[in-house]
């Protein structure tokens, strides 16, 4: 093939093995689609209670069956219960975890200070992240592939209906909605949903129309082992992640004929994740 | 339904009938996949000899049966003759076409300045683009759904394949590649082609998987009149566009309780296509 296209992120750099963590198996959940399965990884550490209440909602089976009723190109996929029917002791009302404050065993590694919507950004426990160092506050970014509670005008809405991130960043959310995880593996599935018209009703998916199922959502420890995916995610921390970024400020590839600025986008640089290469 | 989400640009707004333009069917190519039409809008203005030469490629068929044959998730979805075997008397290799210089009759309408990135980012002729003003340049911006010539190392390598951009801006490839078009409509499509692996051939699709297919391609001054979308383009300069950008910037709905800082992300903002309502 004569004609390739250089991607900052796909420049191979050599791993080793202590680069990468398993994540534990009771902070993943497994969404089965009729197409195959999504893993998403929580965040209690950012949105605990959101994460206790969504684990406690999947143990239950609040989701098996719900829809992705709202996707819009671009911005979001939605899924939950749009015709408000199903009920659950664990359909609590939640407050707010939008941000936490910035604290002395905060992990945050830098990425970009300034960003153009935040004082730094940057990763927390290898989530793309944000910081305000006169707030004093640190939260996670809605980037592609995050994951956040959806919620009505009062902040403490927020209950069962999530979103996954699937355009370019949302970022006038940060620091308005409860991001608790993200997807590691199975994006192309979210891409491939059937969308909403956006200039109806907000996007949210006409009854008769096609919607992506979720057939049934269940914590990764309750999966039997030989159906779990092995998957793992490149520490942030890791020599491998920083000489990326590198790459990326100092784009001194060849193919690289205006050199930039130095300034990084987090939201193009989502930590790794893969498969064991023994998985 | 409970939970809706406030997305900035689904915040109604009436508008005029003359702040849409109809874009002209010679400047419109219409990607036929297996799955429905994508229309591409092409940017003369910017990359005029890519342009003439795309479209020429397009009328002989050139692009007819080829693949998308290097699809990344969140990255860029390429397609071409993976195979160079296929001839045509257009195949030439172009000279760069990365920008162009500000002259006095650019419609260039600003929109956040500085930009992460640039100097400035707003539109031109209704597309995503930025400026230096010191280097006196100006040029297309990598956001989402943005089509761009791939090329080798040489930056006067690009000729046939191309590719469309389906995640987070790549803004790194700003500048460094002659973007010469957009797609109008069928994002979802693109969104949903089968995806190579990013760590195996930069994201080549191996041989043996299925791929996307281009059935046909034409120019849209080509296609019967009674099967062509009747898309119009919301002007850049619309008022209902221009309120659209300032309620990003102020975010004083009351869904939003963190306010923001002002800035807005160009690639948030693409202007909005629609199907005439008479259409």
């Amino acid at each position: 093939m004569k004609y390739a296209l250089a991607s900052l992120f796909l420049l191979a750099a050599t791993a080793t093995a202590d680069e990468w963590r398993t994540p534990q198996a009771d902070n993943l959940v497994y969404l089965e689609l009729e197409q195959g399965p999504v893993v998403l990884e929580l965040a209690p550490f950012m949105a605990p209670q959101h994460v206790k209440q969504f684990k406690a909602l999947v143990k239950e089976g609040y989701y098996d069956g719900l829809d992705f009723y709202r996707v819009v190109e671009g911005f979001v996929a939605q899924a939950g219960d749009v015709s408000e029917t199903r009920t659950s002791e664990h359909k609590q009302n939640l407050q707010a975890e939008f941000t936490r404050p910035i604290s002395q065993d905060s992990d945050f590694s830098l990425v970009q200070a300034p960003d153009l919507f935040a004082e730094q950004t940057g990763y927390l426990k290898g989530f793309a992240a944000a910081r305000d160092l006169q707030d004093k506050q640190e939260w996670l970014v809605h980037c592609p592939g995050m994951l956040a509670m959806a919620r009505s005008t009062d902040a403490d809405s927020g209950s069962t209906d999530f979103y996954i991130v699937i355009g370019q960043a949302p970022r006038h959310l940060d620091r308005n909605m409860s991001v608790f995880g993200r997807v590691l593996w199975g994006m192309p599935l979210i891409q491939s949903l059937p969308r909403g018209n956006p200039e109806v009703d907000m996007g949210v998916i006409a009854k008769d129309q096609p919607k992506g199922k979720i057939v049934r959502a269940r914590i990764a420890s309750d999966v039997p082992a030989e159906q779990r995916l092995a998957l793992q995610v490149q520490e942030q921390d890791a020599p491998a992640m920083q000489a990326r970024l590198k790459r990326g400020r100092d784009m001194d590839n060849a193919f690289f004929h205006f050199k930039g600025n130095g300034n990084l986008d987090i939201c193009y640089y989502p930590t790794k994740v893969r498969l064991t290469p023994e998985g």
